[in-house]
């Protein structure tokens, strides 16, 4: 078998076969196969698809390029959760929580974020003390007997998937729905939980701009669940402005603690005990409206807080900045974005918040590179808000004066203010099972 | 700029402008930019293609990119001759010598053979003492003094393409027309004759597989060529069995010499007369009927046949070997493919018999491997012959005794014999000039 082969064929758009497949994956990963073949088969992929058997067996190839994790020292039913990542995304913080209060077990591994979406392990370092690196000893210790641990992404896991996302992020092959499926499911598959829910966002502030490009991922990822026997549901939900009214680290995780108090924004509480109900169904524990009302008895009884604060102390983080905020480290700069317009805000745009965010310092530009855990966005008003002149529209903060004006350069880019109220898009938008699609918009 | 920009502006099929073009090309001569990422942008050129203005530029930057020869030193008109490449091509060994009796210059720059398609200094090579790699001053004097040389493409012509080429050929990226043409009218744009006859070769044994691609590559070269102020014209020939009789070096140095000496085989004799014919009409040498009287009859007044001998005499090849064959090197094997069957020869087919010369030691499959100069084949019957058991089809010869039982496998799978005769192609299939196009079938 020559890797020129496989390019031709795919670059004529013909179905790869399993062996096909498997050599790529297994040759690249050991180094036989270069650089530039790798790149040029997956821009072929990338113009020409992969049918659902490729995908598959593609998931398939890149789950055996490593290391799978055996979860079957923790007894019950593990859930696990993944979102296809957006901004101020910080759902994972409350809804893991409200599942093991419910009695289900949710092992979580997360990578560091990249660009304008956030990391959880970024958001619970911000955290003084906070060890997002533990051994698998304790992380398995942790599930089996609090119910949920978060630790770093393992390198050993899907060393596949690294390689070609390096080579993907530097190609423009990064969107893709086969190549963004697989990539997400083997890792998915690698830890080996019984079931997986994923929240696939749609919007500015997301890999999928679109509904039905989004939908396509969602219904591509169940599919290659089902065929894992992994029982998968998929969420879509919007992301064209920020979940909630934070973005940045230590600001996202207070945003998070408020909601596990009961209070908190109401989009980012409605999507968590949605969430969170999801995954409770995934495990059996009921209708969704059932599973609902659990997650936010979970809430509201003040349980899921304090799980959330025990796992937070398990991982060695001070807990007590998650009741006294201002312990948190503080960003030396502040400023005001205020609103030079009166009307309805009409848009604020995700994907302009996002950047704005990493210019404030909140996120990474290159892989490695170091953030500023205070910085980032609180915003005073939300979509559909009346704002008079002079009103305080957002709260910017950063260890840099700079880049501060910078960012509000960005953000204010960001905010339309427009003189009649336009409709938004739902929150949640669509939920795919085994069983098919249900479409709230 | 980006180049990422770049690659993702062709993944997703829109037009790129003259600036990032010229962007991509620099950036990769001067190694600024990654294989991985030129070869991703390759498969997209592959798969989206390129519009004419896109090819336009791509060609001028290439050709930007390096040396530009300056022929003003050679008085008169300069008419420049390529073949895309076939198996049994000897075209360029008779057809400069004609035009170079006929009062016209013709430099010639030409490629070392690679895979079945051979190359022209191979097979020149092939003469006892004759160097392709003479200097540029020589090269100058030589078509000065007797109207033409045949030396080596200079390394400092179209870098970009060097380098592009070498990637597209281990990244099933050969196959593009925009790549193809702009690689090809680039190194004829450098040269800088005044005048440029493209032979496009279509068939199993060329680039170009089918006569609707290959008319599309030559459409798009002479365009090129009109656009850059050089007259072009291109002709497009029958690929699907060998030109002429032999296949392999010294055997095709043999069969030029005997159709310089007005005997040969009629096909190639007639595409001979033909291309001459066509170059002395760019030169302004009147119409084509015409031209092919004046190319007839430098063929049987024995001129062209000295002019030939004149050049490898100057290039310091022993002429002698063009007289008596005897004393060309002599391959230490010969092999007769016996007939098994009876009934009309009605296929050669071209790429297997190219395979079955590389597998005797004619070709190279790899570049800079050796080749054996006496190896190859010559066929005693033609496409349409009626053949009988027993009857010798071809022989093969090789110095290497194991190789010429491989490459009698291989070319018995080129013969086909059938009990009816079949039509088979016209040997000229059209011919594209600025004014448009005449289709011969």
């Amino acid at each position: 078998m020559r890797m020129y082969d496989i390019i031709e064929k795919k670059k004529n758009g013909k179905e790869l076969s399993k062996d096909e497949i498997k050599f790529f994956i297994d040759g690249f990963v050991k180094g036989n196969i270069a650089d530039y073949q790798m790149s040029a088969l997956l821009m072929a992929i990338c113009i020409n698809g992969m049918t659902s058997e490729e995908t598959s067996e593609l998931t398939k190839a890149m789950l055996e390029s490593g290391e799978k994790i055996d979860l079957s020292i923790v007894p019950g039913i593990k859930v696990d959760k993944h979102s296809t990542g957006g901004v101020g995304d910080k759902t994972t913080l409350i809804v893991l929580p409200i599942v093991a209060v419910c009695g289900i077990y949710a092992p979580k591994m997360s990578g560091k974020g990249l660009g304008y979406t956030g990391g959880t392990i970024d958001k619970l370092e911000s955290i003084p003390g906070f060890k997002a690196s533990i051994d698998k000893e304790k992380f398995f210790r942790l599930v089996k007997q609090i119910g949920l641990s978060i630790t770093n992404q393992s390198g050993s896991l899907v060393p596949a998937d690294k390689k070609i996302y390096a080579l993907r992020d530097v190609t423009a092959t990064v969107e893709s729905i086969p190549l963004i499926a697989s990539s997400i499911m083997s890792k998915k598959l690698a830890l080996g939980a019984d079931c997986i829910l994923l929240d696939v966002k749609s919007g500015s502030g997301a890999f999928m701009k679109d509904f039905d490009s989004s939908l396509k991922l969602a219904e591509t990822m169940v599919k290659l669940g089902e065929l894992s026997g992994k029982e998968t549901v998929a969420v879509i939900t919007n992301m064209n402005s920020p979940l909630g009214s934070a973005v940045g680290n230590s600001l996202e995780v207070i945003e998070a603690s408020e909601t596990l108090k009961g209070k908190g924004p109401e989009d980012l509480k409605k999507l968590s005990v949605y969430l969170a109900a999801n995954m409770l169904y995934l495990a059996g524990k009921g209708s969704i409206s059932r599973c609902k009302a659990m997650a936010s008895d979970a809430i509201e009884s003040g349980k899921a807080f304090l799980k959330f604060k025990q796992m937070v102390s398990e991982q060695g983080g001070n807990t007590e900045v998650l009741d006294d905020y201002d312990k948190f480290a503080q960003a030396k700069f502040c400023k005001e974005i205020v609103s030079t317009n009166e009307g309805y805000i009409n848009c604020l745009d995700a994907e302009k918040c996002g950047m704005a965010s990493v210019i404030l310092g909140a996120g990474r530009e290159k892989k490695d590179a170091q953030i500023d855990s205070s910085a980032g966005i609180v915003f005073n008003k939300k979509i559909g808000d009346y704002v008079h002149k002079g009103d305080i529209i957002a709260k910017i903060y950063s260890s840099d004066s700079e880049k501060l004006y910078v960012g509000e350069d960005v953000l204010r880019k960001a905010i339309k203010i427009t003189q009649s109220e336009v409709p938004t898009l739902p929150l949640i938008q669509a939920r795919v099972t085994k069983e098919g699609t249900e479409r709230f918009i």
